[in-house]
């Protein structure tokens, strides 16, 4: 089976018969899984998780966003996260036997329906068309409130949809990345700069691997220190070499690792690395795995 | 979810038509995905994996059995492996939210029903009755051929069923028991006594760990040794465990390992052992893995 997941951020948070009537339209979709909803109401946004096939998740994400269209309106939206419109942003990521491309092209195809739907859309991460649009933050600079401005501007003429301000809906950002781990590693030792250093060690910013962005923070109640990443591709840049990186680093300052955490979801494919590495098995298919039967 | 797994062994491994029958009454069961189906025409006798809820499970192998008992006659049956009975084994094997004391009364639900249709029943591993029926070599001793003159001794009265001999259908054991898992650690070495040792080091029979059963290996090919594993409760004697053991005994004498393999189905339990272990991560939640969200 192949696997897309999306992961829109809508801007409601507060009101929850919204939300909801917003998710019954993925539901209402054969073959997509709702994973999670969370719905903060200080930022005024709530998050959806769902996965299935990309047919599928592309149907469930057009009838989300029509809805969220009709129901949110962005004039009077407050929040303290940084957002640009209702349906804020919209990241598809495959999970299992997708590559990225076949992502790219379900968002752009999403791109194309919300544009005709007449909200600008610009494309970032790897569906990005414009190099300086792959970040989410340069996109989304000065929000919903600098949106009318910058549509003025031909540096931020949409990728699909009109160059005209919609203050109902506002902009949307839609786009493939490759799915995200979040690992932490802890380290025995109250000296901040240590996991500093070592953040820098293995950091894709300061010359380590290239799929890590970390950095070095103090776990004050535990007197120790962390090195927090996201691991941006696992298989490009594996978490059991980033971990043995670290734990070499760590030994120079004669400091051991207390533990490790990986937080929130994480796909199947980033275990295979792990058991492939630490058990050597070369020869290791997640199609072994019990449970996988049951995944049609 | 909960999750069982039945493992039934059939005494047909030739007449595929007569396998296909057995195997429809499993297929049309809902909730019971069949895993694999492995027919050996020496050993005349096919191997059947499937899983799903555990009633759904009960009811599909109910239905099996009964149709096994019609279509194959032990009384003409020959074959190179082992057997007793038309069904010869059935173990239930608990895989996710289930215990073995839900697998053990799975198992004797069905050995009640065997026993109604006139089929003598021996429970054997968990669900075994009396400490001597533990071992299916035990109870199959002499097989299908030494079961009139067994029946007539009080020893070995079945667990279920009338104690007289069926001659089309033969004996049926069934029961509970640990997902094994087949773990092989390779050495760079063609020393056999090292292997040997080894297994031994590890084993419980020789005072190894107590859900370790294993062997010395020659790998003549690849001029490598190998200590070739069952491990019958991964959650118990975990697979890092085992292999750091194996690692540091061929230490001792100079030798390396050079590969592992996982062969055949792995429990997804078995390999958060091995993440646990080696990334030290202590809060590690199965529910964390995205694929997760499909398993109903």
């Amino acid at each position: 089976m192949k696997i897309l997941m999306c992961v829109p951020n809508i801007s409601e948070g507060r009101d929850l018969k919204v939300v909801e009537q917003v998710v019954a339209e993925i539901r209402g979709v054969a073959g997509v899984k709702i994973q999670d909803v969370s719905s903060d109401p200080d930022h005024n946004r709530s998050v959806l998780t769902y996965l299935g096939e990309p047919e599928a998740v592309l149907q469930a994400t057009q009838a989300m966003a029509k809805r969220a269209f009709e129901l949110i309106d962005m004039s009077k939206h407050h929040g303290s996260h940084p957002r640009m419109g209702a349906v804020d942003v919209v990241p598809f990521i495959p999970i299992r036997g997708v590559e990225t491309k076949d992502a790219v092209e379900i968002a752009r195809r999403f791109g194309k329906f919300v544009g005709e739907l007449g909200v600008p859309v610009y494309y970032y991460e790897d569906a990005a068309m414009r190099p300086e649009r792959k970040s989410l933050t340069e996109i989304r600079k000065g929000e919903y409130e600098a949106l009318p401005g910058k549509l003025k501007s031909p540096e931020w003429a949409p990728d699909e949809g009109p160059a005209v301000f919609n203050p109902k809906s506002g902009g949307l950002v839609t786009g493939a990345r490759f799915p995200l781990v979040a690992f932490n590693v802890n380290l025995r030792t109250d000296n901040l700069e240590i996991a500093r250093k070592i953040a820098k060690a293995v950091r894709h910013i300061n010359g380590g691997y290239r799929f890590v962005r970390a950095i070095g923070l103090a776990l004050e109640d535990q007197k120790m220190v962390q090195v927090s990443m996201n691991l941006t591709h696992y298989q490009k840049t594996p978490i059991p070499r980033v971990f043995e990186t670290i734990r070499s680093e760590a030994a120079r300052y004669g400091v051991s690792v207390a533990g490790t955490e990986l937080v929130g979801p994480v796909p199947l494919g980033a275990l295979e690395e792990v058991l492939k590495h630490y058990l050597q098995v070369h020869d290791f298919s997640m199609e072994q795995i019990i449970e996988n039967a049951l995944i049609e």
